[in-house]
């Protein structure tokens, strides 16, 4: 598979995606929307693939929308019934993601750049990296279901305060309001995301991070803790008789690493996923 | 228009709600209520108003339900199925409101004086405010939609601390509960409140603004990141062949400040509101 | 009432339960998952507790599952229809008490350890807890409704940081992620613990803290503010005419001490539980 707007590389079992138009600051178009669907679509099916991380190349995260066509940027002709934003098209699509997200943020992260970001589960920058929810000051709103994602990551103050006044701000501010996690030197932050991924793949189970995900991220929207409880149920009794419940068991009581076998790509059970609207792109 | 128990001013597009009972500590009364409803409509229907601050009037915010009527104070004669509580009405109208709107707490907020802040953006404290979820120490319970609010704003824990001790706190610990964004010395509140009310003013689009806060609270209930995709398609769609869309990106390309000019009170889609069950008050 | 795996006192209307298997660092097992759920329904039936405080024997809070049958530990015989995670359980029960709980974790407190006192109200730990939600590292899911609590609790980034890694952190790591409101040395853990139950109890309505709990848990789950405006009015219209009301805003006016007389067991209002879905466990 080959990519114009992204480069990919798997190491280590952690596949990294960067976004390839610095001569744009990595402007986001329909063809790097495309592009982003598919590599996720190919991380979730290759067993090799353990994590992701995300970047920019060059000196920038992601610029945003290209505007390119200026005063025209926003204007599309597909009607209104019909149209899908596209920064939401690959929110969806990493929010129903099987293996961990990190965004490795090394630049300014603007628009579609960030709200792109939110449905990644763990988001790192650069200390010279800038952020900005900018809508207002293009006269567009908040989009890649950032209407849902943000005020569940920062709170609804926070979430707000940025919307409204759509000004750039610091990677620090960002550590502040609780949107980035880690702010670290800008030679630092590969090394950073890649820790963390890598402490993923060497000690857990590749499904049990896979239904963890999607636990996490579905029971956030569900009204009673009964239909988390629900699911667990079935889950603990399907992965309890699993090998990777008994290697984990053995190995703990061992106490050795422990060498899990189950692939997320053929050994999820076949009540997952659990809900239909988690069906949304086919 | 005549308000009793308020004082309305606006300035720079900045409209001023002054709590006006100061011999009762603005005391919260039904005629507040009314007056307080009436205000904010005022507030939606007048494009020269671009965002809102509330505040109180001499040295308290709020003091709370009026106790006048002693121990009957909390009694209503409406029947149980009839009867809605105050402070919710004023929340869920503030709930429903398309400017921003940010709370000044000069001194005391306690009971209603504060629940009936938790649906406003921002909230900003003088030094020496002091604030406290006192329900449990008069034998009633949170009202105003706090129950609703108040886990979503500080989180179950600190909500439920602050609820099951019913104590009086200072705005230190409002802050370092994440109820509070900002704590300020008394004679820079009202300064700090305009200075984030006049940057969304001059930059922002009046539409964008108005879409983002429905959006963001709305989404803030809904289930699924679907729910979001599906306005935020339409919304895009719809904005980026508006006015505002194209002098928005023009002006970000010509380095100038914006002039929009769509006007809450007549450009907004007919798409708004999104929810049926956000007609509540019809 | 005698329990095995609980040791249960009262004094100072403060119920303590304490984790008793201290020879297994108090795991959790299906005795003691009974056990829980009958103590709590006598806390609830009993209206000299006032709160309750959880704890554990020896130096550990509850070390997760037994896995004294090694490989097998999370092997049942119940079909996957059927089965019903024991941790999950004790979670919905929880959720359901009429009493403020708090959580005094005085060491390792891993796997359903952990996720058993997020339906908790509160969370204290001594400065040498330890804390895991270990279960990728075991090749199963998390579980006792983690999945609905967790993110709600820390985040959605933080809850999947910790599910992802699986290690074991400080009780630290957790204050700063939010998980746990207060660190103190081991010799305060109780005292501190019993002085935030003993505050409830001297000062406030049991009903009102009752049907606060309730409000503030089950409205985290509804998807608009207009169902908690419903649930309070109703609330509201019944709480001003009771005794409780009465003598909580008499005794405010009065500076003195309130004498609550209303009980938790046979003083609650008919219409509560509010929701249908409440009654799970019948």
């Amino acid at each position: 598979m080959l990519y114009e707007t992204l480069k990919v590389d798997v190491s280590e079992r952690i596949m990294t995606v960067t976004l390839n138009r610095p001569e744009r600051l990595n402007a986001f178009n329909s063809q790097m929307m495309n592009e982003l669907i598919s590599v996720f679509d190919r991380a979730d099916a290759d067993d090799g693939v353990r994590a992701i991380i995300m970047t920019g190349e060059g000196r920038g995260f992601c610029a945003g929308a290209d505007l390119e066509k200026g005063g025209e940027a926003f204007a599309r002709d597909t009607s209104i019934d019909e149209h899908r934003d596209g920064g939401g098209m690959v929110s969806l699509r990493i929010y129903e993601l099987k293996k961990p997200i990190i965004a490795a943020i090394n630049g300014p992260a603007v628009g579609v750049g960030i709200t792109m970001t939110l449905p990644m589960d763990i988001r790192i920058a650069a200390n010279n990296a800038k952020i900005g929810f900018v809508f207002a000051r293009r006269g567009i709103v908040p989009e890649a279901c950032s209407g849902w994602f943000l005020p569940r990551i920062v709170g609804i103050s926070q979430a707000l305060k940025w919307v409204y006044s759509g000004k750039v701000f610091s990677a620090e501010e960002a550590l502040h309001g609780g949107l980035i996690s880690e702010v670290v030197a800008p030679e630092d932050l590969m090394k950073t995301a890649r820790a963390t991924a890598i402490e993923i793949a060497e000690n857990t189970s590749a499904t049990s991070v896979a239904l963890s995900r999607q636990l996490m991220w579905t029971m956030l929207g569900a009204d009673h803790p009964m239909e988390s409880h629900k699911i667990e149920s079935k889950l603990i009794r399907w992965a309890g008789r699993m090998p990777d419940s008994k290697e984990g068991v053995e190995s703990f009581l061992e106490k050795r690493r422990p060498d899990f076998k189950m692939r997320v790509s053929k050994d999820l059970p076949e009540f997952f996923p659990w809900g239909e609207e988690r069906k949304f792109h086919e």
